[in-house]
């Protein structure tokens, strides 16, 4: 129990301790810790980590970004949360009775800005749920060839962009581009008329490994710092014309949403649930029994400019994922491919079986041949402009949550990049 | 003229001029210059800097890196190139007769390390050779479909990993990894048996653009710091089982190796020649007459541990490149994709028409069909572990050479990540 008054539906209670980079008015960004509907700023509490690796390393509490503390390494992960849950708590005085320390130290939410939580070098996009690669098979190449022979093989996945990286909160405008609208004419020069989201999940590299070393599975996890919802925008007619042989590049590179809140594997772990099942063996490489599936609720809502309130559109979960994050890991550096602290990996689209958990609209609207009913008289098939998009996720315990908060962004309208 | 002996053979002669990092010894990394066959350090002579721009911002040379240096706009890159000629060449006094500045000014390169020359923020890999993709798409798809529909309209290219960008003289493992040998049996885990090089070229980005905004290709010059080699490692067995549907990742994030001294574009001017001709005509956004396609002579050599000199094995040219990096530019900003200072963007192999000058051992030995030739009994049809491969480029002036020096890297043998 923190001293704290912690409503038992907030995603923030000492259960869970996620850490963001924050400000107030003008002032540098700094680094917190999410409690309730407030902030704890770790660098005026940083003199109360007396733990063997963190007294002799403050200073990682003094920076812009979560990267250098990252650095440091699980067995300080779990010292730092050790004194967190020991510093909130209702039995440790040091902060609960001094309302000095509690002025300079506790800032509300509300009056915080948020920023990006780490300094990302390589930014990297998996494709790891079932259903959503089946559905995206079976609509572009029929049910027969819906996964392609290497998807049960590996985790297949793609370099994305990291410089736009974006917080939740920015806004996101829609992009121009080429796109093909018939395939007999000429391409053409057009907002995209396709926009979409992409219900993900991603975890942040927190020590990484030598360029030509590998990570192996069963030490993968410690090199997981923690995760966060993800919104991979999607511009699906540019996507669809630029994507073969290459991949995907101008169709999604226009921006990526991540929630501020970094969760922790410690925080998470409690909700670790059993891998899901493989029915293709995979080579001794990506083997792993160990628990590393989490029960994760998650949800999107969208609201668009003539909305009251949020309508929800989906309910997935990223226990979905056919792939564990260990074997992503592992897959990532198995050729000797160096991964660095702040990394983002995210897991791909995320559905479960039923429409009513797809993790898309391109799927939702199954390919612009449903409707997407947004209670009212509002409907979609793509993004409208205006349409706030609002990722949510939690854990579920036994009278507490460990939330991820949201992960929001608005569309803005396209703008000519030439006029 | 310079005041210092520089042969008419040398790639760095007075009107080269490259910048890159390099150290002596266990100091520090510093910026400098190349002139002959030594290095002048910029730091030594940052009060000679007495333009209107460069006599505020001398603490961009005092640097690791050049991100600050080329952040700083094409202006002052200008009056830096202009106050360096003028420095090194025989008129000016201020170094000429300082035999002392001189002592700690200017460098032997054998004496010297070199290090990435910039911080690299994201790395992007284009495919603009139209030899090379057609090529490549006649051995995977037949002659009738080699390019694919949208390969003359838009300049494609795909997200490359940052992390693994290295300097030319570090070895490069071979990297172990999934592959499917036979279609009808299940992959196997083993070291790559089909590794190659790629000859390209790419360009730093010197100012880059706000999320949300495009560079137009009218302006994208002023954005484009200079020119470096580089050889795009490619294990073609891994690359073939994984790149469908998302586009190449293992198969090419174990390293990519760039020459370390960066020529800028003011050095390349004088071997602008006319962009090669499309048959298909591109879209507005696309369009640019000014000559932004160059001259500059490639070669590849590989020396096998058990040979005595290095063996040419191809010779290509930059001027073969279907799109321009102006284009490329502009296309990769076009949907509001933010590029930044370091960037890099990679040309993709360059191949020429004829079989003498393809850019990959994927091409020279077609497919596996036919044996390389490296005088002697020395034959290929991909590298061996210790071959040295090594890049080289340069223009031809009147009595002088503008030129790269070389991009190498050595094959390590594979190393099991596991035992």
């Amino acid at each position: 129990m923190s001293f704290l008054q912690i409503p038992k539906d907030s995603h923030f209670p000492l259960q869970n301790l996620p850490y963001g980079v924050f400000s107030i008015g003008k002032e540098a960004p700094q680094i917190g810790v999410a409690i309730g509907d407030q902030i704890l700023a770790l660098k005026e509490v940083s003199n109360l980590f007396c733990g063997p690796i963190l007294s002799k390393e403050r200073d990682v509490f003094n920076q812009p970004t979560l990267n250098k503390f990252m650095q440091l390494g699980h067995e300080a992960w779990k010292e730092a949360r050790a004194t967190l849950q020991s510093v909130l708590s209702a039995e440790n005085p040091a902060l609960r009775d001094n309302a000095d320390l509690q002025k300079r130290a506790l800032v509300k939410q509300c009056d915080a800005t948020m920023h990006l939580p780490v300094t990302i070098g390589d930014y990297t996009d998996f494709y790891s749920s079932i259903h959503h690669a089946t559905n995206v098979g079976t609509m572009f190449r029929g049910k027969e060839n819906a996964l392609m022979p290497n998807w049960k093989h590996i985790p297949v996945g793609y370099h994305g962009r990291a410089s736009s990286v974006i917080v939740s909160g920015t806004p996101v405008r829609r992009p121009c581009g080429q796109t093909r609208p018939a395939d007999d004419q000429p391409p053409t020069f057009n907002p995209c008329r396709l926009l979409d989201f992409e219900l993900e999940m991603g975890f942040f590299v927190g020590v990484g490994n030598e360029l030509g070393s590998s990570i192996p599975v069963s030490k993968a996890q410690e090199h997981i710092f923690g995760m966060v919802l993800v919104n991979d925008w999607s511009a699906r007619d540019i996507q669809k014309w630029e994507y073969v042989p290459l991949g995907p590049f101008l169709g999604k590179n226009f921006g990526t949403s991540i929630s501020p809140w970094i969760v922790t594997m410690e925080a998470l772990a409690p909700f670790a649930i059993a891998n899901m099942e493989h029915d293709v063996p995979v080579l001794p490489y990506l083997q792993h029994d160990d628990k590393y599936s989490f029960d994760i609720k998650l949800s999107v809502a969208i609201q668009g400019e003539d909305m009251q309130e949020p309508s929800a559109i989906t309910n997935s979960n990223f226990k979905y994922m056919y792939w564990t994050m260990k074997q992503q890991l592992a897959q990532h550096t198995v050729n000797g491919c160096n991964s660095q602290t702040g990394d983002l990996y995210a897991s791909g689209t995320i559905s479960g079986e039923e429409p009513s958990s797809f993790g898309s609209m391109l799927e939702l609207c199954w390919k612009g041949t449903k409707t997407i009913d947004l209670g009212g008289s509002h409907t979609r098939k793509f993004l409208k402009d205006g349409d706030n998009v609002i990722l949510s996720g939690y854990c579920q315990g036994d009278g507490y949550r460990v939330g991820f908060g949201t992960c929001e962004g608005k569309v803005l309208p396209a703008k000519n990049p030439f006029s």
